[in-house]
């Protein structure tokens, strides 16, 4: 049993079932910490699962709001020796107020914004964030077949049963990118950094499935993404709810085999039925 | 149907089943930020539910490293209007170089401190966190009853199934106290601070059952209130595992059913059968 690759650790565990006792060797998820620097001054630290890093940051400086466009970053480079673990990124911006020590500031402040939900809310109106696309659409049936296709998809959570998931799908129900990690928000910010280096934002004809909760943070980093639709397999919560009618994204939540909850913009959600032709109608209502 | 309280919303949602829709009124854990101020400065504003605010507080100060003791709060008031929301705790401190700004500033590069986890490791192990009591023993076959005491004491979470919890047992299984909320940092830290406002650090005597996974944040938090052993009914990190054996933390993952898995700590697992009479022996082995 080697180590496969950055993201999974390897060490020997005990098991006691039933019992007994057993060892053996199990697979771990990886956590290490990255620390983004912007211009060489320390930005932001954060834990994470190694892998996708230049997306990771990417994303998180866009769903942050330090930037808004990939023209805006001029440099991004993971630190110089390969051969180690490589747990630095370095980038240089332009076009953004953000000089690192108010960044650092505003960063540390950002996710809250003041005293209630309705500021933090406020905050994020303030951004100039708009309403997704109000003509997207998905068929209820497809969205209830989307989290085994990202479960298959998910190549480290199998063996570690450690990571949280979020999966890209086109509106036919194509998985478009899937990314893992430690947490819930650097699994999106991995997704959105995706999509920023692409140059595909804003993701308007996309939805977003996550395997965890659809907590008011995860709301905003979707929002900006401008991606219409968020399907979680779990709760939201109050503010999540309050977050995602004010902006009109539609959000799923306790989807598990044939049920799913709709929390906001139900509009977007419709069931394709064969469309009754006027003989059918006929022969129906005589 | 009334709101029950503070850490409950009431919402109207539709329900999609089997290519049915329904409305119905549902409950939703609340969100809200919290804006931690000393001395009347901000040091942190933390997305949590509302409820036991004042231990949040506490705890927060505690397992970040920035107070030891509850004799250097001298003053932890929640904010001043009761008939609202209150989403402000102000706090003095006596005893601690933290000046807010200064704080703020180690608050903000904590979680990480530096470019590897081994990094993140040493300057844990800087704050002078020692080894927590090596003589606790705990019965394998209890430890497994623990998971069901834990989720028939949560109030919230049968309601809106948004929440994570931490449970505080005692040896011999008594559920010393629990807290829920929708950050698994903050249902540890309220429980870290319960014990704090109670004069009852260093918990050296319990054990903690955490609803989600042992990432290295929350052994961190353990570790700081003196725990001996930690158990998930999920998976922890890499990470949280190397922590957890450089303390000699007793550290359980996958607590499901009569199985779980042991990562570190192994001494403090024991399973207490009948001891054999001579008599049994010779029976036995005649």
């Amino acid at each position: 049993m080697t180590k496969p690759d950055r993201c999974i650790d390897v060490t020997q565990v005990s098991e006691w079932q039933e019992g007994k006792s057993r060892r053996f060797l199990d697979y771990l998820v990886a956590e290490e910490p990255l620390e983004i620097r912007v211009g060489g001054e320390p930005l932001a630290v954060t834990m994470r699962t190694p892998g996708h890093d230049r997306e990771l940051v990417a994303g998180f400086l866009c769903t942050e709001g330090i930037i808004q466009s990939r023209d805006q970053i001029t440099f991004l480079r993971e630190d110089i020796d390969k051969s180690q673990s490589s747990n630095v990124v370095d980038v240089e911006l332009t076009g953004t107020d953000c000089a690192p020590s108010n960044a650092r500031r505003n960063f540390f402040s950002g996710s809250g914004c003041g005293i209630c939900g309705k500021t933090s809310i406020d905050a994020i109106r303030a951004r100039g964030i708009r309403a997704p696309n109000q003509n997207f659409r998905l068929d209820a049936e497809l969205l209830c077949t989307l989290p085994d296709k990202l479960r298959s998809s998910q190549a480290v959570f199998g063996r570690t049963g450690g990571l949280h998931a979020a999966g890209l799908f086109s509106a036919t129900g194509e998985l478009i990118a899937t990314r893992e990690d430690v947490g819930r928000h650097n699994a999106v910010d991995k997704i959105v950094g995706w999509a920023l280096l692409e140059g595909r934002l804003p993701l308007s004809q996309c939805l977003l499935v996550v395997s965890g909760r659809g907590g008011f943070e995860i709301i905003q980093k979707v929002l900006v993404a401008g991606i219409p639709l968020l399907a979680s397999v779990s709760a939201p919560s109050g503010l999540a709810v309050r977050l995602a009618r004010e902006f009109g994204l539609t959000l799923i939540g306790f989807l598990r085999g044939r049920r799913f909850l709709v929390y906001s913009g139900e509009e977007r959600m419709v069931t394709a039925r064969p469309r009754a032709t006027h003989a059918d109608q006929v022969r129906r209502h005589p």
